[in-house]
């Protein structure tokens, strides 16, 4: 099952994905997709539908972030062995858990906005893990029931405030739209195999990222069951499960996105992002002028 | 104006605190103290009403942490002077942002617990900021205008989770019941000087922490513009503002938390908080028992 969330920014409505990839409503069967709604009993209740049942929604529908009420937006750091490479950091012997603030979440197709002052705006693919119900002390041979399902993330990331700042990753991490998520909240019995699932960001046209799930130095099981051990997980919490190789801060020159770029964001089963960058004036410009932003 | 939130762990209700320090109910009039509850007008209204018509709340009521809805629960590190060298840390040259799981937050008398496998929990008596507008990019002279209200918060830790397993603070600052909030949440005008109240912590009646905000490195202005850049801050967003010295890793040797000691933390005009310390064991214990944990 595939569920989106769909509608205006702040107000998104619940729906899914039917056969024929067109998206349905699911206002009217539930609030959102979020809290609650994550439970195995809930997401059991929901595939029992007819998608055929449901609204249509119209093309061109915004997509928002696929996960509401999102607390909790864990991040692990240098998770596979070959982008750790690439930015010079040893291969970590536990997960390194970082923060991206709530606030920075939007939409798979949402433009991501270059801070006030920012010129080192980086890229990177990666998996994200929904949490589906409250998680503390799990085990990795059960954690995979705590997970509500997973999704693309494209975890934006502004080098010179994460790096060059001071203190923790944190600055560099959480500004307004630097949270890409979805488009699809992929429940788990849609992939055969967390281990095997493509990676890919392109830039402009240009393949950036190409990577595989199974070069994680630990697994979605290890990284749920490793972050209920220091904080309890509750539902609608994720938790993005770090990069491949091929960021813009790893190449010779360092190379950052610029206003006008696109990214393509792309995971095996998982579906895709498309995001313009744009400006920080430019965007608030729309904003004051009344115009869509997105 | 003091607000408080009462009644069970997860289901508290709003209220407010009398001329004569006695409990008084909101239930009527607001929904919680949490999100647009927490906008200037909305202060505002609730500032009318005279807490003499407020149905009174029999003594004995637990309070929960004063906010509801947090989702960023932002900490700032080293920002006392004295506390940065009692670390062995550089004074910072800017504000140093790491962040407490939401989930860990938790009412100013409940019992702390150590995690599983713990044995370095340490105190941090901090003044804590609550976030009542949606800030981005706000200036200091104006980032007043921005903030709800101030309380208490002991940013507990858990120093070897926090220094020894890899990354940043995050392991060690967000195991649950490590962030006491409140007793009240206390609106701006009730403070005639953030820089001018006395904090202090004693664990099992001997003072360990007595510090002033007077010798905050960066002070409440400072610090949430300052995070503002970096981050957007929505209504029920919670910066804790560092912490004076004394605490149990600055010890020689160190000095952490046993099961059974007591906490009394107090900030001038916030009032105190009271946790007991308890064994993760114990408290699984109680709750499998269905006896109260608080």
């Amino acid at each position: 099952m595939k569920l989106i969330r769909h509608g205006a920014q702040g107000t998104e409505k619940p729906g899914l994905v039917d056969r024929d990839g067109g998206y349905r409503d699911l206002s009217a069967i539930v609030r959102d997709i979020a809290g609650p709604a994550l439970a195995k009993d809930s997401l059991d209740r929901l595939r029992m539908i007819d998608p055929e049942s449901l609204p249509r929604l119209p093309a061109g529908t915004r997509l928002g972030p696929c996960v509401g009420g999102t607390r909790n937006f864990i991040a692990i750091g240098l998770n596979f062995a070959d982008h750790a490479a690439e930015t010079g950091a040893p291969i970590p012997s536990e997960p390194i858990i970082f923060n991206k603030a709530p606030s920075c979440i939007s939409g798979p197709n949402d433009p991501v906005i270059i801070p006030k002052g920012a010129a080192k705006v980086d890229w990177e693919v990666e998996l994200a893990v929904v949490i589906g119900a409250r998680a503390s002390y799990v085990h990795a041979n059960e954690a995979l029931d705590y997970v509500a399902g997973v999704c693309i993330c494209n975890d934006v990331s502004e080098r010179e405030f994460q790096m060059e700042r001071g203190g923790t990753w944190t600055k560099g991490k959480g500004c307004p739209t630097f949270g890409p998520i979805g488009p699809w909240l992929v429940t788990l019995d849609e992939i055969p195999d967390l281990k095997d699932l493509r990676m890919s960001l392109d830039v402009s046209g240009q393949r950036m990222q190409a990577g595989s799930t199974e070069t994680m130095i630990f697994d979605v099981p290890q990284l749920v069951a490793y972050t209920s051990h220091f904080m309890m997980l509750e539902p609608g919490d994720i938790i993005t499960t770090g990069t491949p190789p091929g960021v813009g801060l790893g190449m010779k020159p360092p190379r950052y996105l610029k206003p006008g770029e696109e990214m393509v964001v792309r995971i095996d089963r998982l579906g895709e992002q498309r995001q313009t960058v744009v400006a920080f004036d430019d965007w608030t410009a729309k904003v004051a002028a009344g115009e869509p932003t997105h």
